[in-house]
Protein backbone atom coordinates (compact mmCIF):
# COMPACT_ATOMS: atom_id res chain seq x y z
CA UNK A 1 0.00 0.00 0.00
CA UNK A 2 1.15 3.80 -0.47
CA UNK A 3 1.09 3.96 3.15
CA UNK A 4 3.75 1.34 3.49
CA UNK A 5 5.76 2.76 0.78
CA UNK A 6 5.62 6.04 2.58
CA UNK A 7 6.40 4.20 5.71
CA UNK A 8 9.65 2.41 4.28
CA UNK A 9 10.65 5.96 2.52
CA UNK A 10 10.45 8.23 5.79
CA UNK A 11 11.89 5.55 8.26
CA UNK A 12 14.93 4.00 6.67
CA UNK A 13 17.57 5.87 4.49
CA UNK A 14 17.25 4.74 0.84
CA UNK A 15 21.41 3.73 1.09
CA UNK A 16 20.52 1.63 -1.76
CA UNK A 17 19.65 4.49 -4.46
CA UNK A 18 21.27 3.56 -7.95
CA UNK A 19 21.56 -0.26 -6.83
CA UNK A 20 20.30 -3.18 -8.65
CA UNK A 21 19.70 -6.63 -6.76
CA UNK A 22 19.03 -9.48 -7.62
CA UNK A 23 16.80 -11.79 -5.08
CA UNK A 24 15.78 -15.38 -5.37
CA UNK A 25 12.96 -16.67 -3.25
CA UNK A 26 11.02 -20.05 -3.06
CA UNK A 27 11.73 -23.49 -3.60
CA UNK A 28 11.90 -25.36 -7.19
CA UNK A 29 10.19 -28.13 -8.60
CA UNK A 30 11.74 -31.03 -10.17
CA UNK A 31 9.31 -33.12 -12.19
CA UNK A 32 9.54 -36.72 -12.67
CA UNK A 33 6.72 -36.65 -14.97
CA UNK A 34 3.47 -34.54 -15.29
CA UNK A 35 2.11 -35.32 -11.74
CA UNK A 36 5.11 -36.24 -9.66
CA UNK A 37 7.69 -34.02 -8.20
CA UNK A 38 10.34 -33.11 -5.64
CA UNK A 39 10.33 -30.16 -3.86
CA UNK A 40 10.70 -28.26 -0.71
CA UNK A 41 8.77 -26.93 2.16
CA UNK A 42 9.70 -23.05 1.05
CA UNK A 43 7.18 -20.56 1.03
CA UNK A 44 9.29 -18.19 -0.11
CA UNK A 45 8.19 -15.60 2.51
CA UNK A 46 11.53 -14.39 3.33
CA UNK A 47 12.93 -13.79 -0.01
CA UNK A 48 9.63 -12.12 -0.36
CA UNK A 49 10.78 -9.86 2.68
CA UNK A 50 14.02 -9.08 1.47
CA UNK A 51 12.86 -7.58 -1.71
CA UNK A 52 10.38 -5.06 0.43
CA UNK A 53 12.89 -4.13 2.13
CA UNK A 54 15.15 -3.57 -0.89
CA UNK A 55 12.96 -1.59 -2.94
CA UNK A 56 12.01 0.53 0.19
CA UNK A 57 15.98 1.15 0.78
CA UNK A 58 16.26 2.72 -2.81
CA UNK A 59 17.28 -0.66 -4.77
CA UNK A 60 16.08 -1.17 -8.38
CA UNK A 61 14.98 -5.28 -7.50
CA UNK A 62 14.57 -8.10 -9.61
CA UNK A 63 12.78 -11.05 -7.66
CA UNK A 64 13.73 -14.76 -9.60
CA UNK A 65 11.01 -16.50 -7.76
CA UNK A 66 10.09 -20.30 -7.62
CA UNK A 67 6.35 -21.46 -7.41
CA UNK A 68 4.79 -20.04 -4.45
CA UNK A 69 1.76 -18.43 -4.04
CA UNK A 70 2.79 -14.46 -2.60
CA UNK A 71 1.90 -11.11 -4.40
CA UNK A 72 4.59 -9.48 -6.20
CA UNK A 73 6.37 -6.67 -3.69
CA UNK A 74 5.76 -2.90 -5.09
CA UNK A 75 7.97 -1.77 -7.25
CA UNK A 76 9.36 -4.89 -7.63
CA UNK A 77 10.16 -6.66 -11.19
CA UNK A 78 9.24 -10.42 -11.08
CA UNK A 79 10.44 -13.28 -12.84
CA UNK A 80 9.00 -16.98 -12.26
CA UNK A 81 10.60 -19.95 -12.62
CA UNK A 82 9.77 -23.95 -11.75
CA UNK A 83 13.19 -25.82 -11.75
CA UNK A 84 16.62 -25.43 -10.45
CA UNK A 85 17.97 -25.62 -14.11
CA UNK A 86 15.56 -22.74 -14.83
CA UNK A 87 16.56 -20.53 -11.61
CA UNK A 88 20.31 -21.22 -12.62
CA UNK A 89 19.60 -19.62 -16.15
CA UNK A 90 17.72 -16.82 -14.82
CA UNK A 91 20.18 -15.91 -12.45
CA UNK A 92 23.46 -16.46 -14.67
CA UNK A 93 21.53 -14.49 -17.04
CA UNK A 94 21.65 -11.47 -14.76
CA UNK A 95 24.01 -11.24 -12.42
CA UNK A 96 26.95 -9.47 -13.72
CA UNK A 97 24.88 -6.84 -13.80
CA UNK A 98 23.36 -6.39 -9.93
CA UNK A 99 25.40 -5.11 -7.33
CA UNK A 100 23.96 -7.18 -5.07
CA UNK A 101 22.98 -10.54 -5.54
CA UNK A 102 21.15 -12.72 -2.25
CA UNK A 103 20.28 -16.38 -2.90
CA UNK A 104 17.32 -16.99 -0.31
CA UNK A 105 15.62 -19.53 -2.98
CA UNK A 106 15.45 -23.53 -1.25
CA UNK A 107 17.01 -24.57 -4.88
CA UNK A 108 16.70 -28.32 -5.11
CA UNK A 109 20.35 -30.04 -5.19
CA UNK A 110 19.14 -33.29 -7.25
CA UNK A 111 16.02 -33.78 -10.35
CA UNK A 112 15.50 -37.00 -11.03
CA UNK A 113 17.80 -37.81 -14.25
CA UNK A 114 14.71 -38.89 -16.56
CA UNK A 115 11.86 -36.92 -17.03
CA UNK A 116 8.31 -38.38 -18.60
CA UNK A 117 6.29 -36.69 -20.82
CA UNK A 118 3.25 -39.27 -19.59
CA UNK A 119 2.19 -40.20 -16.58
CA UNK A 120 4.44 -43.17 -15.19
CA UNK A 121 2.49 -46.11 -14.92
CA UNK A 122 3.06 -47.50 -11.22
CA UNK A 123 4.53 -51.02 -11.02
CA UNK A 124 4.50 -54.18 -7.98
CA UNK A 125 7.24 -53.69 -5.67
CA UNK A 126 9.92 -51.39 -5.38
CA UNK A 127 12.22 -49.30 -7.72
CA UNK A 128 15.31 -47.15 -7.77
CA UNK A 129 15.24 -43.63 -9.13
CA UNK A 130 18.25 -42.19 -10.34
CA UNK A 131 18.98 -38.73 -9.25
CA UNK A 132 21.62 -36.14 -10.52
CA UNK A 133 22.64 -33.11 -8.84
CA UNK A 134 21.83 -29.46 -10.45
CA UNK A 135 23.96 -26.90 -10.79
CA UNK A 136 25.23 -25.43 -7.82
CA UNK A 137 23.86 -21.53 -8.64
CA UNK A 138 25.85 -20.00 -5.48
CA UNK A 139 29.25 -21.64 -6.39
CA UNK A 140 29.15 -20.88 -10.03
CA UNK A 141 28.39 -17.27 -9.28
CA UNK A 142 30.56 -16.99 -6.38
CA UNK A 143 33.40 -18.33 -8.96
CA UNK A 144 32.45 -15.75 -11.74
CA UNK A 145 32.22 -12.64 -9.58
CA UNK A 146 33.65 -9.64 -9.33
CA UNK A 147 32.46 -6.36 -7.93
CA UNK A 148 29.50 -7.79 -6.32
CA UNK A 149 28.30 -8.86 -3.07
CA UNK A 150 27.13 -12.61 -2.65
CA UNK A 151 24.95 -13.52 0.60
CA UNK A 152 24.05 -16.65 0.67
CA UNK A 153 21.48 -18.70 2.94
CA UNK A 154 22.18 -22.04 4.75
CA UNK A 155 19.50 -24.16 5.98
CA UNK A 156 20.17 -26.93 8.25
CA UNK A 157 19.35 -29.40 10.94
CA UNK A 158 22.41 -29.73 13.03
CA UNK A 159 26.19 -27.67 13.69
CA UNK A 160 24.02 -25.11 11.38
CA UNK A 161 26.93 -22.05 12.51
CA UNK A 162 29.78 -24.37 11.87
CA UNK A 163 28.14 -25.59 8.31
CA UNK A 164 27.39 -21.82 7.48
CA UNK A 165 30.85 -20.71 7.79
CA UNK A 166 32.24 -23.85 5.56
CA UNK A 167 30.10 -22.94 2.87
CA UNK A 168 30.37 -19.19 2.91
CA UNK A 169 34.25 -19.71 2.61
CA UNK A 170 33.86 -22.54 -0.18
CA UNK A 171 31.39 -20.66 -2.01
CA UNK A 172 33.05 -17.47 -2.09
CA UNK A 173 30.10 -15.62 -0.34
CA UNK A 174 30.54 -11.77 1.24
CA UNK A 175 28.11 -13.32 3.86
CA UNK A 176 25.51 -15.82 4.55
CA UNK A 177 22.29 -16.25 6.93
CA UNK A 178 21.82 -19.28 8.90
CA UNK A 179 19.25 -20.54 9.80
CA UNK A 180 18.63 -24.16 11.82
CA UNK A 181 15.15 -25.45 10.72
CA UNK A 182 14.64 -27.62 13.17
CA UNK A 183 14.04 -24.71 15.57
CA UNK A 184 10.78 -23.47 16.77
CA UNK A 185 9.44 -20.63 14.54
CA UNK A 186 12.42 -20.90 12.65
CA UNK A 187 12.86 -21.45 8.80
CA UNK A 188 10.26 -22.85 6.07
CA UNK A 189 6.74 -21.71 5.92
CA UNK A 190 6.81 -19.58 8.77
CA UNK A 191 5.86 -15.88 9.30
CA UNK A 192 8.54 -15.76 12.12
CA UNK A 193 12.42 -17.00 11.82
CA UNK A 194 15.39 -17.11 13.75
CA UNK A 195 18.89 -16.90 12.11
CA UNK A 196 22.26 -16.14 12.49
CA UNK A 197 24.13 -13.39 9.80
CA UNK A 198 27.81 -14.47 9.66
CA UNK A 199 29.88 -11.53 7.92
CA UNK A 200 33.29 -11.41 6.02
CA UNK A 201 35.00 -11.62 9.17
CA UNK A 202 33.10 -14.47 10.47
CA UNK A 203 31.73 -12.63 12.93
CA UNK A 204 28.04 -14.19 14.05
CA UNK A 205 25.33 -11.95 14.72
CA UNK A 206 22.44 -13.70 16.31
CA UNK A 207 19.10 -12.54 15.51
CA UNK A 208 16.52 -13.31 17.73
CA UNK A 209 13.09 -14.62 16.96
CA UNK A 210 11.15 -12.10 14.91
CA UNK A 211 9.09 -11.45 11.75
CA UNK A 212 10.21 -12.27 8.41
CA UNK A 213 9.41 -8.43 7.27
CA UNK A 214 11.67 -7.27 10.34
CA UNK A 215 14.50 -10.34 10.11
CA UNK A 216 14.65 -8.68 6.35
CA UNK A 217 15.15 -4.93 7.84
CA UNK A 218 18.02 -6.13 10.09
CA UNK A 219 19.96 -8.29 7.15
CA UNK A 220 20.14 -5.34 5.29
CA UNK A 221 21.18 -3.13 8.40
CA UNK A 222 23.89 -5.49 8.49
CA UNK A 223 24.95 -5.78 5.32
CA UNK A 224 25.51 -2.07 4.98
CA UNK A 225 27.97 -2.66 7.48
CA UNK A 226 29.68 -4.96 5.82
CA UNK A 227 29.27 -2.76 2.46
CA UNK A 228 29.79 0.88 3.60
CA UNK A 229 31.61 0.55 6.73
CA UNK A 230 28.44 2.41 8.26
CA UNK A 231 27.24 1.32 11.63
CA UNK A 232 23.96 2.91 11.94
CA UNK B 1 -21.15 -17.53 4.07
CA UNK B 2 -25.09 -17.88 5.09
CA UNK B 3 -25.99 -16.49 1.18
CA UNK B 4 -24.83 -19.40 -0.39
CA UNK B 5 -26.15 -21.97 2.11
CA UNK B 6 -29.26 -20.64 1.63
CA UNK B 7 -28.79 -20.70 -1.96
CA UNK B 8 -27.64 -24.39 -1.63
CA UNK B 9 -30.44 -25.37 -0.17
CA UNK B 10 -33.32 -23.77 -1.82
CA UNK B 11 -31.94 -24.54 -5.27
CA UNK B 12 -31.29 -28.68 -4.63
CA UNK B 13 -32.97 -30.89 -3.50
CA UNK B 14 -31.49 -32.46 0.03
CA UNK B 15 -31.01 -36.48 -1.21
CA UNK B 16 -27.84 -36.79 1.30
CA UNK B 17 -29.69 -35.65 4.11
CA UNK B 18 -29.02 -38.33 6.99
CA UNK B 19 -26.36 -39.82 4.97
CA UNK B 20 -22.60 -39.97 6.28
CA UNK B 21 -20.23 -38.88 2.95
CA UNK B 22 -16.09 -39.38 3.25
CA UNK B 23 -13.92 -37.06 0.84
CA UNK B 24 -10.61 -37.25 0.37
CA UNK B 25 -8.92 -34.28 -0.54
CA UNK B 26 -5.44 -32.18 -2.12
CA UNK B 27 -1.73 -34.43 -2.51
CA UNK B 28 0.63 -36.07 -0.15
CA UNK B 29 3.89 -35.47 0.89
CA UNK B 30 6.35 -38.03 1.18
CA UNK B 31 8.94 -37.19 3.21
CA UNK B 32 13.16 -38.03 2.42
CA UNK B 33 14.26 -35.90 4.68
CA UNK B 34 13.40 -31.95 6.95
CA UNK B 35 13.60 -30.54 3.70
CA UNK B 36 13.07 -32.81 0.79
CA UNK B 37 9.56 -34.18 -0.34
CA UNK B 38 8.15 -35.75 -2.99
CA UNK B 39 4.61 -34.67 -4.12
CA UNK B 40 1.94 -33.33 -7.06
CA UNK B 41 -0.02 -30.37 -8.32
CA UNK B 42 -2.79 -31.22 -6.74
CA UNK B 43 -4.42 -28.06 -5.38
CA UNK B 44 -7.27 -29.78 -3.31
CA UNK B 45 -10.02 -27.65 -5.39
CA UNK B 46 -11.86 -30.41 -6.47
CA UNK B 47 -12.59 -32.34 -3.50
CA UNK B 48 -13.15 -29.17 -1.27
CA UNK B 49 -15.67 -28.34 -4.22
CA UNK B 50 -17.42 -31.71 -3.23
CA UNK B 51 -17.56 -31.48 0.09
CA UNK B 52 -19.23 -28.04 -0.06
CA UNK B 53 -21.79 -29.85 -2.70
CA UNK B 54 -22.29 -32.94 -0.40
CA UNK B 55 -23.16 -30.20 2.96
CA UNK B 56 -25.42 -28.10 0.60
CA UNK B 57 -26.89 -31.54 -0.16
CA UNK B 58 -27.62 -32.20 3.50
CA UNK B 59 -25.02 -34.78 4.00
CA UNK B 60 -22.92 -35.16 7.50
CA UNK B 61 -19.49 -34.60 5.55
CA UNK B 62 -16.12 -35.06 6.70
CA UNK B 63 -13.32 -34.11 4.55
CA UNK B 64 -9.68 -35.62 4.75
CA UNK B 65 -7.24 -32.72 3.24
CA UNK B 66 -3.61 -33.04 2.59
CA UNK B 67 -1.65 -29.91 3.01
CA UNK B 68 -3.61 -27.32 1.06
CA UNK B 69 -4.67 -23.57 1.58
CA UNK B 70 -7.97 -24.01 1.25
CA UNK B 71 -10.49 -22.60 4.06
CA UNK B 72 -12.81 -25.66 5.29
CA UNK B 73 -15.96 -25.36 3.53
CA UNK B 74 -18.84 -24.74 6.14
CA UNK B 75 -20.45 -27.45 8.13
CA UNK B 76 -18.03 -29.90 7.04
CA UNK B 77 -15.71 -32.00 9.83
CA UNK B 78 -12.35 -31.79 8.38
CA UNK B 79 -9.13 -34.13 9.35
CA UNK B 80 -5.09 -33.04 8.14
CA UNK B 81 -3.03 -35.34 6.88
CA UNK B 82 0.44 -35.14 5.12
CA UNK B 83 1.69 -38.33 3.72
CA UNK B 84 0.27 -41.48 1.88
CA UNK B 85 0.05 -43.61 5.11
CA UNK B 86 -1.46 -40.80 7.12
CA UNK B 87 -4.36 -40.48 4.63
CA UNK B 88 -4.87 -44.07 4.52
CA UNK B 89 -4.94 -44.59 8.09
CA UNK B 90 -7.90 -41.89 8.59
CA UNK B 91 -9.72 -43.05 5.54
CA UNK B 92 -9.51 -46.43 6.90
CA UNK B 93 -10.94 -45.81 10.56
CA UNK B 94 -13.54 -43.63 9.33
CA UNK B 95 -15.07 -46.25 5.90
CA UNK B 96 -16.93 -48.74 7.27
CA UNK B 97 -19.19 -45.70 8.79
CA UNK B 98 -20.20 -43.63 5.72
CA UNK B 99 -22.18 -44.33 2.81
CA UNK B 100 -20.26 -42.47 0.47
CA UNK B 101 -17.00 -42.31 -0.33
CA UNK B 102 -15.09 -40.14 -2.68
CA UNK B 103 -10.83 -40.55 -3.31
CA UNK B 104 -10.14 -36.89 -4.91
CA UNK B 105 -7.11 -36.87 -3.63
CA UNK B 106 -4.28 -37.17 -5.63
CA UNK B 107 -2.05 -39.56 -3.37
CA UNK B 108 1.29 -40.90 -3.73
CA UNK B 109 1.86 -44.10 -4.95
CA UNK B 110 5.67 -44.22 -4.20
CA UNK B 111 7.73 -42.96 -1.03
CA UNK B 112 11.28 -42.86 -0.37
CA UNK B 113 11.52 -46.50 1.67
CA UNK B 114 13.85 -43.90 3.91
CA UNK B 115 13.63 -41.00 5.76
CA UNK B 116 15.95 -38.62 7.56
CA UNK B 117 15.47 -37.06 10.78
CA UNK B 118 18.07 -34.61 9.61
CA UNK B 119 18.98 -33.22 6.42
CA UNK B 120 20.91 -35.02 3.82
CA UNK B 121 24.29 -33.84 2.83
CA UNK B 122 24.60 -33.68 -0.74
CA UNK B 123 27.24 -35.62 -2.30
CA UNK B 124 29.24 -35.03 -5.23
CA UNK B 125 27.28 -37.41 -8.21
CA UNK B 126 24.37 -39.00 -8.82
CA UNK B 127 22.62 -41.47 -6.36
CA UNK B 128 20.18 -43.87 -6.07
CA UNK B 129 17.02 -43.17 -3.91
CA UNK B 130 15.04 -46.38 -3.38
CA UNK B 131 11.28 -45.90 -3.38
CA UNK B 132 8.40 -48.33 -2.01
CA UNK B 133 4.53 -48.75 -3.12
CA UNK B 134 2.18 -46.74 -0.70
CA UNK B 135 -0.86 -48.54 0.64
CA UNK B 136 -3.40 -48.44 -2.10
CA UNK B 137 -5.92 -46.88 -0.49
CA UNK B 138 -8.82 -47.06 -3.01
CA UNK B 139 -8.17 -50.97 -3.88
CA UNK B 140 -8.31 -51.99 0.28
CA UNK B 141 -11.63 -50.47 0.69
CA UNK B 142 -12.81 -51.68 -2.63
CA UNK B 143 -12.10 -55.02 -1.19
CA UNK B 144 -13.51 -54.16 2.28
CA UNK B 145 -16.47 -52.13 1.14
CA UNK B 146 -20.12 -53.88 2.17
CA UNK B 147 -22.80 -51.25 1.47
CA UNK B 148 -20.74 -48.32 0.67
CA UNK B 149 -20.60 -46.46 -2.79
CA UNK B 150 -17.37 -45.73 -3.99
CA UNK B 151 -16.24 -42.90 -5.84
CA UNK B 152 -12.61 -42.98 -7.32
CA UNK B 153 -10.84 -40.42 -9.87
CA UNK B 154 -8.16 -41.31 -12.31
CA UNK B 155 -6.16 -38.37 -13.49
CA UNK B 156 -4.46 -39.67 -16.49
CA UNK B 157 -2.57 -38.44 -19.50
CA UNK B 158 -2.98 -40.91 -22.30
CA UNK B 159 -6.23 -43.39 -22.63
CA UNK B 160 -7.81 -41.65 -19.80
CA UNK B 161 -11.03 -43.20 -20.74
CA UNK B 162 -10.05 -46.71 -20.88
CA UNK B 163 -7.42 -46.90 -18.48
CA UNK B 164 -10.44 -45.28 -15.84
CA UNK B 165 -12.44 -47.96 -16.62
CA UNK B 166 -10.06 -50.61 -16.24
CA UNK B 167 -9.32 -49.12 -12.45
CA UNK B 168 -13.19 -49.54 -11.85
CA UNK B 169 -13.09 -53.35 -12.19
CA UNK B 170 -9.79 -53.76 -10.62
CA UNK B 171 -10.71 -51.74 -7.28
CA UNK B 172 -13.96 -52.52 -7.22
CA UNK B 173 -15.58 -48.94 -7.45
CA UNK B 174 -19.35 -48.19 -8.02
CA UNK B 175 -18.03 -45.07 -10.47
CA UNK B 176 -14.99 -42.73 -11.12
CA UNK B 177 -13.84 -40.11 -12.84
CA UNK B 178 -11.58 -39.34 -15.10
CA UNK B 179 -9.66 -36.70 -16.44
CA UNK B 180 -7.12 -35.82 -18.96
CA UNK B 181 -4.65 -33.97 -17.01
CA UNK B 182 -2.89 -33.02 -19.83
CA UNK B 183 -6.17 -30.80 -21.95
CA UNK B 184 -6.45 -27.03 -21.45
CA UNK B 185 -8.51 -26.34 -18.37
CA UNK B 186 -8.16 -29.70 -16.67
CA UNK B 187 -7.21 -31.28 -13.84
CA UNK B 188 -4.44 -29.54 -11.19
CA UNK B 189 -4.60 -26.52 -9.86
CA UNK B 190 -6.85 -24.94 -12.20
CA UNK B 191 -10.26 -23.56 -11.19
CA UNK B 192 -12.20 -25.74 -14.01
CA UNK B 193 -12.33 -29.00 -14.96
CA UNK B 194 -12.91 -31.46 -17.97
CA UNK B 195 -14.64 -35.21 -17.09
CA UNK B 196 -16.06 -37.82 -17.60
CA UNK B 197 -18.47 -39.80 -15.26
CA UNK B 198 -18.39 -43.26 -15.26
CA UNK B 199 -20.99 -45.15 -14.26
CA UNK B 200 -21.49 -48.69 -12.85
CA UNK B 201 -22.59 -49.86 -16.47
CA UNK B 202 -19.54 -48.24 -17.80
CA UNK B 203 -21.78 -45.29 -19.35
CA UNK B 204 -19.53 -42.83 -20.08
CA UNK B 205 -21.45 -39.07 -19.43
CA UNK B 206 -18.80 -36.64 -20.89
CA UNK B 207 -18.82 -33.15 -18.59
CA UNK B 208 -17.63 -29.73 -20.43
CA UNK B 209 -15.21 -27.73 -19.43
CA UNK B 210 -16.27 -25.62 -16.02
CA UNK B 211 -16.19 -24.44 -12.73
CA UNK B 212 -15.26 -27.66 -10.24
CA UNK B 213 -17.89 -26.01 -7.61
CA UNK B 214 -20.08 -26.39 -10.93
CA UNK B 215 -18.49 -29.75 -11.86
CA UNK B 216 -19.37 -30.88 -8.38
CA UNK B 217 -22.64 -30.64 -8.51
CA UNK B 218 -22.83 -32.48 -11.63
CA UNK B 219 -21.13 -35.83 -10.11
CA UNK B 220 -23.82 -35.79 -7.31
CA UNK B 221 -26.42 -35.43 -9.84
CA UNK B 222 -25.03 -38.30 -11.68
CA UNK B 223 -24.18 -40.19 -9.00
CA UNK B 224 -27.77 -39.73 -7.10
CA UNK B 225 -28.92 -41.55 -10.59
CA UNK B 226 -26.46 -44.23 -9.95
CA UNK B 227 -27.64 -44.25 -6.06
CA UNK B 228 -31.91 -43.76 -6.35
CA UNK B 229 -32.32 -44.57 -9.89
CA UNK B 230 -33.82 -40.89 -9.68
CA UNK B 231 -32.92 -39.11 -13.31
CA UNK B 232 -33.93 -35.33 -12.13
Amino acid sequence: TIVEVLAGEVAKDRWLTGKKVLITAGPTQEKIDPVRYFTNPSSGKMGFALATAAAHLGAEVTLIAGPVSLETPAGVNRVDVVSAEDMFREVDLRFNEHDIIIKSAAVADYRPKLTYEDKMKKQPGNYRLEMERTTDILQTIGQKKTHQFLLGFAAETVDAIEYGKKKMKKKNLDAIVVNNVKEDGAGFGHDTNTATYIDRQLQEHPLPKMPKTQLADEIFRLMKHDITGDVH
